[in-house]
C-alpha cells in the first residue's frame, strides 16, 4: 500500500478511524505509533498527510491534512466481460494505471452467466478498486458500468476521446491520438466476431496492434493502456 | 490455446502422441476427429500444420508438417524474484510476449526463502512457459536463470542490447533503443535500494518511467515490455 485511501464517511470532525485491512497494514507493516505520519488520500478527493493519533488492538485513528489533488484518471476501458479471477486482476491493475470509466460489455464469445458473478456487486469490486488505487497512489474511483448487450455500449460512451481497439492483426502502426481521454477496447479471449469488429469500426474505433502474438485479455488490458499512455506522454497530451 | 506446442521427443517417426491437458483441449474444446487439422509448433523449432490421425479416450495422435519459423524472442527480463502467484503470472505473460532470457534475481527487498519455491524447478515452471507460448503462438522456450545474489547478475548479461530499468520517477522520456534485444529490469514491489539502483546505473541501465503511478511488479512486467516493443516497432527495429 503506497497510500492509504479513506472514504469521506470514515472521517468525522477531522478525525478518521480505520478498523479493516488498512488498519492491519498500518499496525503490522508500517508499525505506526502515535505521532507518525503516512501518505493518505480521500476517495475522489485530495492526497495529503495523515498523522496517527491513537493505535489500539482493532483500530488506528488519525487526522488528515489535504495537500494536493490526486492524479487525474486518463483513459476509459471497454472490456469484454471475463471470468472472475481475470476480472479481479484487471480491476486492480486498471485502477492502479488510472482508468476512469470501465465498461464491462457482453459479446458473442462472453458467457452470459458471467454477468451474474458476485464480483460485479459494488460491495465486492469496490475493495478491489481501492486496493488498486492505493497501489497507484491515486484517489479517483473508477466507475464500473455493466452493459450486457454490446449494442447498448455506443450510446453510453463519451463523445470526446480517441477510440482504439486491440487488434491481433500485425502491422497496424502507432495510434493517432486526439484530445480527450482515449477509450480502449479489449476483446474476449476468443476474440470479437466479425460483426462485432465491424460495429466497433462503424463507431470510430481504430485498430491498434500489440504485435504478432495474441495476448490473453488480462495481458492486453495492461499492455495497450501502457502503450497508449506512453504515446500520450511523448506527444505531450498527458 | 492458439497453437499446440509439442516437444521433439513427443514425435517418433513423424507421428506425435499427446496424453495431457493438450490432448484434453484437442478432444473437448477443439473436438477434433481423424483428418482434422490444427496449428502446432515444436519447442525451439518451427510452426506448422498438424493432421489428426487417431483420437482415443486418453490420447490424440497426429502427424506434423513444419511450415515456418516461430516468431523470434525479442527481449530479456531481469526480475527481482516475487512471490509464487505473481511469478506464475509473469512467467506465463512473459512467454506470451516473447521473452528470451529471464533472470530471476535476489535483492535487498526480496525474501531469500523465495529461491526455495517449488515453482523454480524446471518441471514446475516449464508447463507454465509452454502455456504462455501456446497463448502467444510462439515456440522459442524462454531460458530461466536463477541469480540469488544481484552482484552475480552483471557477468551473466549479454553484452549487446539496450539496458532499461523501470523507474517510478516521473518525467523520464522515451527510451533510446540501440541494436540487440533490450534488457528490461523490474524491481521488487518494495523497490530497489539506492545501492542497487546505483549498481544498475553503473552497469548501463537507463531509467524508464511508466508514469507517476507505482505499478505492482506483475503489472510493470507487462507494461514496460509492451512500451519498449511498441517503440522498437515504430522505429523499425522490430
Amino acid at each position: 500500500m503506497n497510500l492509504i485511501l479513506i472514504s469521506p464517511e470514515e472521517c468525522v470532525g477531522g478525525r478518521c478511524v480505520l478498523r479493516d485491512a488498512r488498519a492491519d497494514h498500518l499496525r503490522t507493516v508500517l508499525r505506526v505509533v502515535a505521532g507518525d505520519r503516512f501518505l493518505a488520500g480521500v476517495v475522489d478527493g485530495p492526497i495529503g498527510t495523515a498523522t496517527v493519533r491513537e493505535v489500539s488492538a482493532d483500530a488506528v485513528a488519525f487526522t488528515f491534512a489535504p495537500e494536493r489533488e490526486g492524479p487525474p484518471p486518463w483513459y476509459d476501458l471497454v472490456l469484454a466481460l471475463t471470468r472472475p479471477r481475470s476480472l479481479r486482476r484487471i480491476l486492480f491493475q486498471s485502477a492502479t494505471m488510472g482508468v476512469r470509466d470501465l465498461f464491462l460489455v457482453g459479446a458473442e464469445k462472453v458467457e452470459k452467466s458471467y454477468f451474474q458473478m458476485h464480483l460485479l456487486r459494488p460491495e465486492e469490486y469496490r475493495p478491489v478498486l481501492i486496493d488498486g488505487l492505493m497501489q497507484g497512489k491515486s484517489t479517483a474511483m473508477p466507475r464500473v458500468r455493466l452493459i450486457p448487450k454490446l449494442r447498448d455500449l455506443w450510446a453510453a460512451l463519451p463523445e470526446v476521446g480517441t477510440r482504439l481497439i486491440a487488434d491481433p492483426a500485425p502491422n497496424v502502426g502507432a495510434p493517432a491520438l486526439g484530445p480527450g481521454a482515449p477509450i480502449i477496447a479489449i476483446g474476449p479471449d476468443g476474440g470479437w466476431t466479425d460483426a462485432e469488429r465491424a460495429a466497433f469500426a462503424a463507431h470510430g474505433f481504430a485498430p491498434v496492434s500489440l504485435g504478432p502474438r495474441p495476448l490473453r485479455t488480462d495481458t492486453a488490458a495492461v499492455a495497450l493502456p501502457a502503450v497508449v499512455g506512453h504515446c500520450l506522454h511523448t506527444t505531450g497530451h498527458r
